[in-house]
């Protein structure tokens, strides 16, 4: 196994070509680490400039008077190899090659990276790229991508055989509130592959989910064999890109990924336990769901909903997805009976027909989860509805009918309610060791998305829709089963 | 056909149980009305005050000095039959049911339901409901519903075979800025049916999409035969719930419907022309966009993306929903020769490499969307590229390197270009007529979700997701085809 600690903790850092220039890589990457908040030592390799952004400059990698663990190179494709030969005259081990103009270009880049790539074989380099967005370690602010998405500290780390998809991937997560281990744009993979960082990833103890954007890889029975291994250990997530023909034909002109047999790949990945995205959204989603919840014991699924509609509709999507709507235990029935009007649905999805009352739907969360009859539960419209239920009120307010000072009192109220009810679900789930996935009334600006509390071990997400609820409760079902199977346990 | 316009256009409404008391249906029915911008006469009910909401309160209908075109009633099941007596006295032919107690409750109430649909057939009274949400007509500001969701006018009409669904999706359509024509919770359908309802808004030239959540139908020979008329006209896209054996008895303990087998439903779907969505979130994105953009006369999709990886992802979306990615002809290429670096793509997806220039954008946006190989074109990352590609300017600018006056400039400056480039996707459909999606590189919060211009027919929707862009477009393709197929014409 490749040690690719330095890579992802470096102590010190050279970034050649280094500038201040606005639309230069080597100004992007380096006002990033800077910007992020990194706290080693930073050395610009400019030959043109005294000063970067306010740091000393050196002319070359040999001037710098300490040892540097970690160079990017942000120089034209053909500076490479001399670059690379001061590389070994510092004994730095760890490159990343941030230039585009390899394999990416035609006949004469794939020779210069095969060059490159034996050289550092020979040499002992670990070089992610060419031809790459970056790195990222964030949990201690290195940011060190040509984007600047700035995703906080978490648990999911990111592999991207495609720099934009990546990018974006961490962009959406400093927009949704995930929280983001590691990132690795892969780029060309000259000599670190998708499997090498999947294996140093695996060994990561701050990593709790790895999410992987593939459009190929070279050798794929060494990727099986170190997926297979890395999935006992934790959830690995994957979405593979070019499975149709149009889909093959884009990669190929993308990275010059030969992206081989779709069916081919969904073997490997049933083989070895990866969890198949289809899109972008669903790998970030389940990701952020492995990285969140318990994993349920089994598929059976209680329902709690505001409303019956909403509750047949989840229903239907956990049957579609191999998850069980089992009926309400009798004791559980007449438990509800002492709180529910004379005509509630018995039954589950336990329907709470609208009533607005926060001690209820604290009982109903708790009532459902202590029943050894479910392994998970989904809660639909609690969250939202006191922000919503209280729009009456407001309109009453409005019209000259409600003080000032007693609408304060509604809103005030309305916002300690959700907090109330996610505070319920996060210590319930807990509790029980059982999932609990809120699905909201609906996505109001600026609303929590992830909601956590100190010292707690699980998060609560709230979902938008019921269906990327059900999704992703299935899915850690589907691996549950898988880990049982192979006599496993997750970390999470 | 029945005339439902009285239900929809009221020039006078009376609420009976009319109340001020913060939780009842009374209370919520016409405060609503109140808020919401009704211009009509509105005459409050109560047996109890002399005035609710500021406004005079009379004892009973009768008393009423005026016509009145349209009552709601919230008063308990038992008082049903005496009221709407009074309505015939009245000469009222149009009464919204909001009550519950009816035949959702068991068979004393399905007694009264009976009971009350006799005694309207007997009178021709047009009843919605009962156990409804109620009804808008967001177009004239009539908010008679339970909750107080408050959409934009627009096209989409909804029918909701349960409130709280239909509330949500009014809810949501607010929060997206999707616009609202007529909305009815059809409650027990004890008159009024969904396919009078169906009937009603295909012949309304204010509805250009309807959209319906059902769990069941009573009649389903006279569904299909007004269904298949109407999508003729307009499209019609429908969510149908109990499609599991979960969700049907979900559904039997909540409305009561008899779900059927679903395989039967989707038969009858097929048959009629209606579009399936299989959640809520399907059935609002579909509606909003075939209220927003031209059909495609074709499945040819061209493909114009900021960075490789996500034209991958949305060529194999394309082709797993049955649109093509055709080669981009030579023509189109040589132009392309001459803006892109030598090592562009050269192919559909067109990648233009992370290029941040707007008339390259809008050049490119033009240049495919005057292709005659393709029928449609999805642009990917263009928006929000501007807002977030300054990013590593703000760090720079944070670092002290980017006067403050000139950061401004900037910020500026990407604000125009996004704005810009909505408005060339806009101009360009116009032009000619061709679908074209763009998806977002991020949804930033606040950001525009539809956007239109005074005088341009067309609306452009930014899809957060490759995969809402291509699901919608795919289906608005099905239904050219199903049109072309009929011999029809949309109106949209």
């Amino acid at each position: 196994m490749k040690d690719l600690n330095p890579l992802f903790n470096p102590k010190s850092i050279a970034v050649v070509g280094a500038t201040e220039a606005r639309l230069k890589w080597g100004s992007f990457i380096l006002s990033n680490i800077l910007d992020g908040g990194y706290r080693g030592r930073v050395y610009p390799v400019s030959s043109s400039s005294q000063t970067v952004y306010g740091l000393r400059a050196y002319a070359s990698l040999a001037e710098i008077p300490e040892r540097v663990d970690l160079v990017f190179i942000a120089t034209p494709a053909s500076t490479i190899m001399p670059i690379l030969q001061e590389c070994v005259g510092k004994d730095v081990r760890n490159v990343v090659v941030i230039s585009s103009g390899f394999s990416e270009t035609g006949a004469e880049g794939a020779a210069l990276e095969a060059q490159m790539a034996e050289f550092a074989r020979e040499h002992s380099i670990n070089i992610a790229g060419p031809n790459t967005m970056g790195i990222a370690n964030v949990g201690i602010g290195l940011f060190a991508t040509g984007g600047h998405p700035r995703p906080a500290p978490g648990g999911i780390s990111i592999i991207a055989q495609s720099g934009n998809v990546g990018n974006q991937i961490m962009l959406w997560s400093e927009l949704e509130g995930f929280g983001i281990g590691k990132f690795v744009g892969s780029g060309n993979e000259a000599v670190l592959k998708v499997e090498d960082y999947l294996e140093y990833l695996d060994n990561d103890p701050e990593t709790s989910v790895i999410l992987i954007y593939m459009e190929g890889v070279d050798d794929g029975r060494r990727f099986l064999d170190v997926a297979r291994n890395g999935t006992l250990r934790k959830p690995v997530i994957a979405l593979k890109a070019g499975r149709t023909e149009g889909g093959s034909r884009a990669a190929a002109s993308h990275t010059g990924a030969l992206a081989g047999s779709f069916s081919l790949f969904e073997g490997v990945m049933r083989q070895s336990g990866i969890m198949m995205a289809l899109n972008p959204t669903e790998l970030l989603e389940l990701s952020a769901a492995f990285d969140s919840f318990p994993l349920p014991r089994g598929n059976r699924v209680g329902i709690v909903t505001l409303g019956g509609g909403w509750g047949v509709i989840a229903a239907d999507e956990c049957e579609e997805n191999g998850l069980a709507i089992p009926p309400l235990p009798d004791d559980i029935k007449k438990r509800f009976d002492q709180k529910l009007p004379p005509f509630w649905s018995r039954a589950n999805p336990v329907d709470l027909v609208g009533q607005p009352d926060v001690f209820l739907f604290s009982e109903a969360i708790e009532l459902m989860a202590s029943c050894d009859a479910f392994d998970a539960i989904i809660v639909l419209g609690l969250i939202g509805s006191a922000r919503y239920g209280i729009r009456p009120v407001q309109a009453a307010h409005r019209l000259g009918y409600v003080p000032d000072e007693e609408m304060e009192m509604f809103n005030k109220g309305a916002a300690t309610v959700e907090t109330a009810i996610l505070d319920t679900i996060l210590m319930t789930m807990s509790k029980y060791d059982k999932p609990i996935y809120p699905v909201t009334l609906a996505a109001f600006p600026g609303d929590e998305i992830i909601h956590k509390r100190e010292g707690n071990r699980y998060k609560v997400i709230v979902y938008k829709t019921p269906e990327m609820a059900v999704f992703c409760l299935s899915k850690q079902y589907q691996y549950s089963v898988y880990l049982r199977n192979r006599g496993g346990a997750a970390v999470t």
